[in-house]
């Protein structure tokens, strides 16, 4: 969301065939051939081991390239190991016959990736469209000094400036700036700035929360933060502007006591154990708020709001509000809604004045984090009927638009996190995150996170490995492996038929990396809940998934869903991936926006009363539904029309 | 204010004459002497000393009357020392032939006491009116166990419990309150008492400030207070029935600081000095909250707010915000509105839900006090043309009814509080707070506080004296001595001219009790300014003196007031003296009332707004106006039709 530097970006030909892709300085060849859809063998993930990856540069230059696997000469003859290589220039190469087996014209053509289009998001649109109401002011007062004729308090003064200047009513005085006032009024000859917080409710009062001599209208800031069960992301916002500044993570201190929800509910339920998870989350925040400032050069006293987001248990974590019956049937939270709080109340080292706003939530399993994004990504004011999807261990699904929301949360288990798989692991360096098969060869090429050697695969790669197999037919519609192929990477291992993704002397581990039969029945368990959710939803409200306009994903997961290979596999419904928006840490954008505009605020309240919440497991369709889509794309094939024209296509 | 127990009335005549009085048990003879009109000799004060003061018992019972003074015969024939007997049944008595002498047929008779009426506050009157709007109210729940077909978060079950009981609308949770939800709903099977705090404004939410499992409606309470510079009043309040409970009084531990607001300003300007300050009035009050409760058996916790109301400087002091422009032209409070604040911010020992409401002031030398009292009595309510008047160092006073008002400050000086006269005094044990004179002989009839020895006169016994002296021509109309009177109690003095009130054998100190004519220039010169202030600001909306339709006296000292002597010295307007009612302390009556009703809490801002502040110094004619006060009545006597008929009557 940051306006990084943006790089050059350089075009890549891949011949035989001609593919051409657009990528930005500094990308690795072989994520570059991915993106043209193009296959180059390289199962070590690129750190040069198995030095199968080699191309031949054809013209312009390439960094690096070169391991012990590949001989000076051939280097000079033009060869490169693919993986090693990155593009600083115009490139054409050519796949060596040597990765080009019998079957097909061109066997190195793979489907080309389709990532959802990135979220978009304009400061200059929400102004335009009104929606640009910064929470929090500054505003610059030259006052006219007392006299016998004028001897009006000073806190009148500076209303009666406001109201004057610049038309401002219903304004009420905090007692910290009653108390810095006459000092403040008379250091700089009665020029003063004065801090405004609007009411979030209509009709509110105005508070003039601070007064500093001089003009101060240049420094106003404020904080938006995403409170993830495992990460923490808090980010500095100009309220002058809007603008978000800078970004800063860390992983939610309290992780040491269990990685999910239900292990840090217990946590709470012990002696004491509530008031330690509420000081390891405002430890954590109050970390990223230092370096936020430090790395800003912002005074702490600059800043007049904090907006969080998160789940339901992060949120009552937050609070120090008991999560008992989070976890415990019929699934109570203490609240949904939260009073604006000073910040300094739940322990977040800010100025006294600072109001912390935190996002309400629908139910126990549908989170503050999920509204967040629902407001962020502008859903409740389009017209367009929309899923917005965000996958994690739960996945939560909202259906509607301006007008109808509805919102369930499936419990997807963890497969999407890299759990309950031989060899899942999260997203992180050495992590198979994306891939390819030779059609003909069957041979693998892996990109791992951070060009490590492969030492796992996350949920991405998953997604696209159970894809990349079932579109080559190397498993069938139930997820079982075609016996017959003629290749060593499929064979019975402990727990049946298994693909060899890396051979244990490429890998970074000690063993073999596979993906066996076990782990594509819990990731089809997984795409199934989500999809039999959405169905459920869908049809809950009297609509069919072919009345979805525009799907919304988020989280860090959808960053790399290869659109095509969801729906494949029947994680998403089939529609233009045109009409796919990715929008990242959704929690953290509504924060954001929150912290922007107090539009946000308001219709955050609207927006929850108006979303009605559905329990998956109370409803009799679900089961039904789920049991249709536990196989690929689903037992109706009819749903994914494309999906099917393209399977048959290249049958 | 409280409802005391009430004691019996008992029946006193006096002989000759016949003259009568109801008194309570307990009352001593020479006041009640003093309320029927009857003039005994008593120049001791009560202390038994002087012998003066015996009269003859015809029937009935007393208790007490005898010192050394009087022989065993002399008590035995039925003689009584006035000043030491007190009142149990119902009595006649005879003033002895010795204490008449020869001028006039029944010398004993003077001026009866015309006390203020006592402003008689009616809880059920308010109810009736529509004023009785608790700003805390307790509400029961019985709420229903969730279920999965009910699921709502607790707050949302007991919001929803509100509406559909109580009617309740626009309500918000504080986190206090989440914080205690969950295990407070489970305890008591969801039966919970929650407490409501209503907003000030019009159209802003109730707050939910607490929960108890169980029934507690019973138990709500709040607290009033009354900052002045010299004590502070405190009060419990019912918030059930917005009954007065109990009052506990104590002086401002500022005193040792300085005994007005000058010196408490200057010290509050010291390094540390406003910090200091604050503690010692924040003390004081904490102090007094402690006793409160104590006494009552009321935990700290069942209070949820409180009500100050002070003077200007008081106010700014108890804020900590800086006094050092009150007492500096253009004379410049920070700030005449404050916030709703919470208790403890200002280092007042209530829970943390506790909101302290401030009564705001008009400016610096018109303050909360004045507030307070123009809406505890009533008189923003009326339609009657209506004078305010506080009495002490400074006198506030507002002229106005429900339509309109007007005030100012006048700066009286020191005179009605004992200052500035020789042998003034703070009204305290020994002070001489009421007075006769033998019409015939010119012996005093001195009345002290709690009977003890004089040591010298208060406030309201001054203006007796002046009155008295006035009346039976010992002084002239500019307050000199009649210089022929046959008596030894005139003589001249060191200053002068003086009356000796008490010789020093009599009296507690060791001297004589004297008034001299520099005492009564003084004191002259006090009433002026508050009369011509009056006549200023009723003039000054086009208004004459005989426009008034109602006088309101508040304060200490207007307690004490005789309104026949307030009129014969032209201290106050001319009024039918049943059209002058005494509140007391305005201040603490104010605070209670914002206690008992969020009327009074929404009506004070549009009061604040209405009233028109009058610097009486800036307005031209109020000069012109104290010089023609500088006479006993006024210099233009048609002022004092009634007065002036008198005066000619005992000529």
């Amino acid at each position: 969301m940051t306006d990084e530097n943006s790089k050059e970006l350089y075009r890549v030909t891949f011949l035989p065939g001609g593919r051409m892709v657009e990528v930005e300085s500094g990308t690795s060849l072989i994520k570059a051939a991915r993106l043209a859809g193009v296959h180059i063998n390289a199962s070590c993930g690129g750190s040069g081991v198995c030095g199968k990856c080699r191309i031949l540069l054809e013209s312009g230059t390439l960094t690096g390239g070169k391991s012990e696997k590949l001989s000076d000469a051939e280097y000079d003859e033009g060869y490169r190991q693919a993986c090693l290589a990155t593009i600083d220039s115009d490139v054409t190469i050519t796949i060596p016959a040597e990765s080009k087996l019998a079957k097909g014209a061109l066997p190195t053509e793979v489907p080309i990736r389709h990532r959802a289009r990135m979220y978009d998001f304009n400061i200059e649109d929400l102004k335009e469209a009104g929606v640009f109401v910064p929470p929090v002011e500054k505003k610059l007062l030259q006052l006219s000094a007392p006299t016998h004729e004028d001897n009006m308090a000073d806190a009148g003064r500076i209303i009666q400036g406001l109201r004057n200047e610049y038309n401002e009513h219903g304004m009420i005085t905090t007692l910290h700036v009653l108390k810095k006032m006459r000092s403040a009024l008379r250091e700089k000859n009665f020029e003063v700035t004065v801090t405004l917080s609007r009411s979030v409710s209509k009709g509110g009062k105005t508070h003039i929360v601070n007064i500093q001599p001089g003009d101060w209208t240049h420094r106003n800031y404020g904080l938006a933060f995403d409170i993830g069960t495992t990460s923490i992301h808090g980010s500095l916002v100009d309220h002058q502007t809007g603008k978000l500044i800078s970004i800063r993570s860390d992983y939610n201190a309290q992780i040491s006591y269990g990685e999910d929800v239900i292990t840090r509910i217990i946590q709470a339920e012990k002696p004491k154990g509530l008031h330690l998870m509420h000081e390891l989350v405002t430890n954590t925040i109050n970390g990223l708020i230092a370096k936020l400032l430090l790395k800003n050069d912002v005074a702490r006293d600059e800043i007049t709001s904090i907006t969080l987001s998160g789940n339901t248990t992060m949120t009552h974590l937050l609070l120090s509000l008991e999560p008992h019956n989070i976890r415990r049937a019929p699934y109570v939270p203490v609240s949904t809604f939260f009073p604006p709080i000073r910040a300094r109340d739940i322990g977040i080292n800010l100025p006294l004045r600072a109001v912390a706003l935190v996002f309400p939530s629908i139910s126990s399993y549908v989170g503050g984090d999920i509204i967040a994004g629902v407001m962020g990504s502008g859903m409740y004011r389009t017209k367009a009927v929309t899923l917005y999807i965000d996958i994690g261990t739960n996945a939560e699904i909202v259906i509607g638009n301006r007008d109808w929301l509805v919102c369930a949360a499936c419990s997807a288990g963890p497969a999407f996190e890299g759990g309950g798989i031989t060899h899942g692991m999260r997203a992180a360096a050495g992590a198979i995150e994306d891939f390819s098969i030779n059609p003909a060869t069957y041979e693998p090429m892996n990109i791992t996170i951070d060009n490590n050697p492969p030492i796992g695969i996350c949920g991405s790669g998953l997604l696209v490995i159970v894809a990349t197999l079932f579109e080559h037919g190397v498993i069938d519609r139930q997820g079982k492996f075609n016996r017959k192929l003629e290749t060593d990477r499929i064979r019975e291992g402990r727990s049946g038929y298994e693909y060899v993704l890396t051979w244990e002397k490429e890998a970074g581990g000690n063993s073999d990396i596979v993906i066996n039969e076990v782990d594509i029945e819990n990731f089809i368990r997984a795409k199934a809940a989500i999809y039999a959710g959405c169905k459920t939803l869908i049809e809950g409200v009297g609509l069919q998934v072919t009345d979805l306009e525009q799907i919304i994903l988020a989280g860090a997961f959808g960053s790399y869903i290869d659109l095509d290979s969801a729906m494949t596999i029947g994680l998403l419904p089939e529609i233009d991936p045109d009409r796919i928006l990715y929008i990242g840490n959704g929690s953290l954008l509504g924060s954001w926006m929150s912290e922007m505009s107090n539009h946000i605020r308001r219709d955050v309240v609207d927006v929850v009363k108006k979303m009605t919440s559905f329990e998956l497991s109370e409803v009799k369709d679900f089961h039904n539904q789920y049991v249709a889509s536990l196989f690929l794309p689903h037992t109706d094939i009819s749903l994914f029309p494309e999906t099917s024209a393209r399977l048959k296509k290249s049958e």
